[in-house]
């Protein structure tokens, strides 16, 4: 397949050398348009009010990809229009470092990058390698190249993208995968207060995971079982069961 | 009610101005808390690797609201947890200038305020006039007081949030409104690529909308015919019926 890669953690991370690096050893025709910088939790931004340049960046001499100075949405509208051309059979973001599970989906710049492909119609993955201190890169690459021999990305629906998440262990000890549920696993936010030198507060966002019962079928619990959690998702945020209630309302 | 209000344009922008009047003038205590600078399709972005700041915002020597330099989803963050209070009413982020209809919204900015406030547990609306270029501010303000006189807030749904777009006319000519899906009106993304002085390509980023049959019970449908679109939706992006599919794959 030629597969467009991108992610939020910019193009010199590892987890994209690593993403790389397994697709092209299974034969995939590979083409890399990342962000140029860090753009962790940038959740679905783009870049309208300035203009983006693709750097031609090099590792060991050799072209690696395209660093974008934009965000991963930017990354993929850019790889798909202008730097791979439109015959992309697959756009994968990632590997992330760190968990993208439950409410971290609507920051996370790696799902976005999933989700801009499905936007322009093309089958698209996120995956991330869930403990940023001990990503295990390897697992997840080794993990997508396996599963993209069985699956066939054609069946990934219209604006729809899967969203998967690797336990950071080796190969060897995760236990397979599971279709899972986002589930409402989620951050208890506090900002720690700090005086600038010139008098001022500032803050620093903190937050905690909040402790709650999960569903057994949710991504969270896929995970703390080691197995791959992937999670269907859509681009829309429309609530069907809400809008039923609401016109009936309506009168 | 004690409102938390926020936008995507920024504090200085007249949306925010006129909403914060309008609810203000209704009786409902105010609090602004809204980026410092503009943040139009900032998506669901969050500041993690820097601090924040909250400006004091003065207009015509009156104490406006706070100026956040982050994002609308961290406006919300620190407006509930720092500057407002916990017992905030209802998230209201607009007015914004221009629609948010169809598959702009995992880009706007707009409607992340009100998911963050979804997110936090606080009923949550979003509200944009559809026209960036003659907005009727007044319409879209005028509307909101009126219904939140008849709809209950405090029926808007755990981790849901309104996403309200009201037709640029004089509010008279507004024909009622009407609770709709969110439809897959898009643009068809393309890029203009210039050469910078220093010989490098850099690209614009621009769109035409696609013109396609929507179904009548639509946003833009409704918007077309002068109603105000009201559109129900989750933070969650999970695809349940997609998940039901592949999990009688999973064997």
């Amino acid at each position: 397949m030629k597969i467009l890669i991108t992610n939020d953690d910019g193009i010199h991370a590892e987890g994209i050398a690593c993403l790389n690096d397994c697709l092209r050893e299974a034969g995939h025709e590979v083409v890399v348009s990342a962000p140029y910088t860090e753009q962790s939790a940038t959740g679905h931004a783009i870049t309208l009010r300035k203009p983006i340049w693709a750097k031609k960046v090099y590792k060991k001499d050799t072209f690696f990809g395209y660093g974008v100075t934009g965000t991963p949405a930017d990354s993929v509208k850019i790889g798909i229009l202008e730097l791979a051309g439109k015959d992309v059979d697959l756009v994968v973001s990632g590997i992330n470092r760190g968990a993208n599970l439950g409410t971290d989906i609507p920051y996370s710049g790696t799902v976005s990058g999933a989700l801009e492909g499905a936007i322009m119609g093309y089958p698209s993955i996120a995956i991330s390698s869930i403990n940023p201190k001990e990503p295990h890169f390897c697992t997840a690459g080794v993990f997508l190249v396996d599963f993209l021999k069985e699956f066939d990305v054609k069946t990934i629906k219209r604006f729809g993208a899967l969203n998967i998440n690797v336990p950071s262990v080796q190969y060897d000890l995760v236990k397979g995968f599971r279709y899972t549920k986002q589930s409402s696993r989620r951050f208890d936010d506090y900002f720690e207060k700090r005086l600038d030198p010139y008098g001022n507060d500032y803050f620093w966002l903190m937050g905690d995971i909040k402790e709650e019962e999960l569903p057994e079928d949710s991504d969270w619990i896929a995970i703390q079982k080691n197995f791959v959690s992937i999670t269907p998702l859509t681009v829309f945020m429309y609530d069907h069961e809400w809008y039923q209630e609401l016109k009936k309302m309506e009168g």
